[in-house]
């Protein structure tokens, strides 16, 4: 590493107060932490690649914001307290401005979760991030994709379908003359992770993922794991009068919340007994949500509309078909 | 992520027996993990990147064994037992027997150290590795940089300068008719961690670090965190026979063993009371170590050969002055 890249420890090393649980973060060979009897540990890992996930000319602070929040969407949806992240971070030169856009978003996001940043590397290369995050979680007690059940009830948090417009208006210089674009935009990059309802959740779901890959395509990888089928009533589907807007109907804004990918919201299902308790146990996070169908046997994947079935032409389920 | 790059699954998941302390790998929003009571957990991220830490030419087999030979380093450097890896690959396309290759390596080191495999990310873009490793500890034992104590003894494992002497060869063809340039390139890239000496060393050792930069650069880290200086005796150092005959000389070797980078080695520091116990402790690793120096007060930083200061014009010394 050139001394240049020295310069990153400035934006990066001991801006942070220490969690007790760290007993020795960046400045070693490795990071030490310890976790207290009874827990386990949550680990994911995400890449972002400039180019593949966002463009060369994207606003650091969002990047930041968006790698940081894809990991702890992922603890959420086990519901897991986040703690410790690992950056690695590959950067083709020093860009101070960068950086100090960069760093500060990931602080912001990070200090707003308690997560330390412990340790990373950074070396030179094409532009591209990785996050290894970590968090905490009752032992035994962690909300995984397969334990839904026949009869199950499937809800999802917040709304959907935001973050595809949000993508729409990245890619497409023409669709930020459209309705609310910016704020979409700002949705796309900006999601809140939903931590609070994934702890929420212990003991209460039986089944819950994050949806990152779109609705469809991340149900599907609950009803794989859990060997079930399910049924989903697409008029159901919380959408937002901006999506309706900037889309241009009701139709095309549920092909969104079908299919958009990055919403960061979970998806989990729920036995019937525990159906009632669901709303009382969100309330303290400020979370609505939806209840968009039922787990069915293995087998059957319906979508209806009020009752009909439809059939509508959606990436997201090429991207199941694909699998 | 594309339905080509579900291939990748098939080169990764199931491969390996599950470890006890293993919950849940792949297939879930995170991997989950448990630690006994009393453990801490070491944790390390290093990325490689095509083009910057090796060649697009390079065999995958050695592409794998390196990545998870420098996490595994770092661990050894605290005297952790290694466990757990995430995996982030970024990859341009799916290339089926680079992943065969770089699969079987990569298992091949991480059963033989009993590390699992439990999760990571595959994207598109250009080639790069980056690899989270962690392991345990037992609480408040871990070797760091910042216990080096004036008087201590300065210890490496092994042999010095190989690495950079395959590196040589790597990069520059014509090296190639040079003495046991094959030999030297092995060594370069499939150096074994040192983890059964770093587990020796707890409570042996007063400060340890592993030499990924050079053992000038290296001990430099040491001297800075614990506050100390140092002297060493150049010609104490350990070379190979075959680096003297590649770089045609015991003054060359000497020179590389002081700057060669990655070569996973350890230097440490040892109490005058514990000097005694060093080989013993370390006898059943079948590992070789060799007293180069002794730490002393902060600001001395003196290299001898036998006695006589020398000034040698060494990159190890610009990379140290840079910092």
């Amino acid at each position: 590493m050139s001394s240049e890249f020295n310069l990153i420890e400035k934006y990066f090393v001991g801006r942070q107060a220490q969690r007790k649980d760290v007993v020795l973060a960046a400045g070693d060979d490795c990071a030490i932490v310890t976790s207290p009897a009874n827990v386990s540990i949550a680990i994911t890992t995400d890449t972002l690649v400039c180019g593949t996930h966002f463009l060369a000319s994207a606003d650091p602070a969002w990047v930041a914001h968006k790698a940081l929040a894809a990991n702890i969407s992922d603890l959420a949806a086990m519901g897991a307290t986040p703690s410790w992240a690992s950056l690695a971070l590959t950067l083709p030169d020093v860009d101070e401005a960068w950086l100090e856009a960069f760093s500060d978003a990931f602080f912001q996001l990070s200090d707003y979760f308690g997560i330390q940043l412990i340790g990373g590397d950074t070396t030179k290369g094409p532009l591209s991030i990785t996050l290894t995050v970590q968090g905490t979680i009752p032992e035994g007690k962690a909300l995984t994709r397969s334990g839904a059940k026949v009869g199950d009830w499937i809800y999802v948090t917040g709304q959907l379908g935001d973050s595809k417009a949000g993508l729409d208006v990245i890619l497409e210089a023409h669709n930020r003359t459209k309705p609310f674009a910016e704020v979409l935009e700002q949705r796309h990059y900006r999601s809140t992770p939903r931590v609070l309802a994934g702890q929420a959740l212990l003991g209460i779901a039986n089944s819950a993922i994050d949806i990152s890959d779109g609705l469809v395509a991340d149900l599907q990888h609950i009803l794989k794991r859990s060997n079930v089928g399910a049924n989903i009533d697409v008029a159901l589907l919380p959408i937002s009068q901006e999506l309706i807007q900037f889309v241009g109907g009701t139709t095309q804004a549920l092909q969104y919340a079908l299919t958009s990918g990055e919403e960061y919201e979970l998806c989990f299902t729920v036995p019937e007994e525990n159906k009632g308790t669901i709303e009382s146990a969100l309330a303290h996070c400020g979370v609505k949500v939806t209840c968009i169908g039922q787990i069915r046997p293995t087998g059957v994947f319906e979508l209806d509309y009020q009752g009909q079935p439809i059939d509508w032409d959606l990436e997201g389920f090429d991207h199941f078909k694909a699998k």
